[in-house]
């Protein structure tokens, strides 16, 4: 692109997922189910279009689906937006973290994120101008290092740019980790942007923590949640920010210019969907958490190294014990060698150069799972 | 905002529906139907709900739409982009404006664009850190100078943006017009983005000509379109942009990062939608001429001076006979005074200078159209 910033390229999902397409592949790169959500979830939906829910909703959001969304956070966190002027909804997370860079930060700023980091990251700072400096989670285990975190702030730092559950390496940031981001952004007095789409995919009786919930940080945080993944509903594209009135306004100032507002009947879905008992998002977790165990157990079985993730629907496995020390070239061979597609982690650092890792989604259903492990096992 | 561009404002439509929901007021202001579309159409969304179509759509959107759209141009302009990669689809002609904006403007740049200019287009000129260089369409007519336009170009314009039918005036260009801003753009060797998401409501038997048909013009121009406003589902945010494949690359490649892609159940309704036989057309066109003629002589027989729209559901009206200068005085008093919701013409003017011209939206229930009518005669 010209602008601003540099021409952006095209995403790895779009790239991968046409691969897939092509070689009538296993696609286990783009994460979206290929399970539709809740039945009660689309009647909804399709009952706000019946009733006339067809024309623009507020810029905000219907004030349905704000009062549902400023509930769910007080429910399983005790947060409390104001669903008047501390909720915007988006255009999905994607839009909801375009609009906070453009709206955050200014040319010339730094923004620290996570590295490997969601590639819309480095697209949507660049866009406004800034830089993205990563801070690494190393692998294998993918921690936060609290110190190397400490040691990338500058002068010209704005912001933290800070996702968990983690994508793409499925890392949960611990209390402790979550405290050391707190405390620094306190004291360097930073503005936090934290995208929580993964908050209801913990695993083993973790515990999701927003960042916002911690000391010192509410006033300074835009979180950024979405539908998509809780509610098997990625099309939909129904994200949102929230936080205190002041940033939740700048962010929605730019968004009223990017979609302007979006999905009106969808919302009404929506809100019905995040009121469901405790049993759904129990269920949830619990059975991603099945599906996980089966993607780690059968990787494993094929010979793979792999780190077994503690959130989100993604799994980070070595390709090193078969002779690859490019992931980037073992994506884009496995199509055609095995039938299945997977993303190489390597896009999701800023330097791109060759990692023997790559990620592979279990939001698919079981058999799906299986029959792509059956593929790799005897394709590799 | 920080960023290149300054901090937007709140849209006038906000500003102003929020106003009527205030003050129980008929709202003559935002642009939006008070009938959801055919009955049909919601049908075919609501059933791709529930054929399981609720994942992410590709990125340019379904093939379904992107053929319905490219097959829609042929028929009724007989242009043919191509479905694989001449039409992207994107969330509402809004997120189309801007995609564009950032993907063909560089610091620097000056835009031209028609004034009135709909808001959007300099908050979009602006993000991409250009300029937005107006040409007046001068009251009471509002036709297109050419001579005008021409003058406006300098050594940094980089791209006309034109839209036809005109909103917020009313004004459809006439071949003459559009032949003069072709030749400008050949000669001056300009893009050309053409904002024509009202191209079916043009009235008396005019005909909406795309300025990418005319000699020279398609190599360098992306048009832009919209379900919403056709389909009365403008809360579905289904637009798309088309044009060749270069230009369109260049704006999908920015939309990837704002909204990526979305609406994927909406994608399909739209399809079918786009295939509605002449007769929902021609329909659509006349119902909203019956509207028109309402509303144009309803606010003459009240006393307004009445500019009659060639196309659009906009009327632009002035205020002078009732004693105001300034248009956005009047339509902050109007809702209290009269229980009337109604667009100031002057915010769509670089200036913002107070003018005593309003715009009145008609695509509203003629008993509506009517109660508005009745409270602006026994409240002036
Ligand atoms: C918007 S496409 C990316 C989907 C996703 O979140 C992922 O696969 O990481
Ligand atoms: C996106 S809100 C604006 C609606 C509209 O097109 C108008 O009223 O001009």
């Amino acid at each position: 692109m010209s602008g601003p910033g540099r021409r952006p390229q095209t995403t790895i999902f779009t790239t991968m997922s046409a691969l897939a397409q092509r070689h009538g592949a296993v696609n286990l790169g783009q994460g979206f189910p290929d399970e539709s959500g809740p039945a009660h979830v689309i009647e909804a939906a399709a009952a706000a279009m019946r009733e006339g829910h067809n024309q623009y909703p507020p810029l905000a959001g219907v004030p349905e689906l704000r009062q549902a969304i400023a509930a769910h956070q007080e429910r399983w966190y005790g947060l409390t937006p104001d669903p008047a002027d501390g909720v915007t909804v988006t255009a999905g997370a994607t839009e909801a973290l375009t609009a906070a860079m453009l709206a955050l930060v200014d040319p010339g700023d730094e923004v620290i994120a996570l590295e490997p980091s969601y590639d819309s990251y480095k697209a949507a700072i660049t866009m406004a101008g800034g830089t993205l400096v990563p801070v690494r989670l190393e692998a294998p285990e993918y921690r936060l290092d609290s110190a190397r975190l400490a040691a990338a702030v500058t002068e010209r730092t704005k912001l933290l740019l800070i996702n968990s559950p983690h994508n793409p390496t499925g890392t949960v940031l611990h209390r402790d980790e979550l405290a050391a981001v707190a405390a620094l952004a306190v004291e360097r007095d930073l503005l936090v942007v934290t995208d929580e789409v993964y908050e209801h995919l913990v695993f083993d009786g973790r515990e999701h923590v927003p960042l916002a919930s911690l000391p010192g940080m509410w006033d300074r945080t835009v979180t950024i949640g979405s539908a998509g993944k809780t509610f098997s509903v990625t099309g939909w594209k129904i994200g949102w920010a929230t936080g205190p009135a002041e940033l939740v306004a700048r962010v929605q100032d730019v968004k009223q210019w990017l979609s302007f507002a979006s999905g009106t009947p969808f919302q009404y879905g929506i809100a019905a969907a995040l009121g469901s008992d405790d049993g759904f998002y129990r269920g949830y977790a619990a059975g991603y958490q099945e599906r996980r165990d089966l993607m780690v157990h059968g990787l494993e079985e094929i010979g793979f190294d792999v780190y077994e993730p503690e959130g989100t629907y993604f799994v980070t496995a070595s390709v090193a014990p078969f002779g690859y020390g490019d992931g980037l070239r073992f994506c884009l061979e496995l199509p055609e060698r095995c039938g299945v597609v997977a993303i190489p982690t390597q896009v999701f650092y800023l330097d791109q150069s060759p990692r023997p890792v790559v990620r592979f989604a279990f939001c698919k259903r079981p058999e799906v799972i299986a029959e792509g492990l059956r593929r790799l096992g005897a394709g590799l």
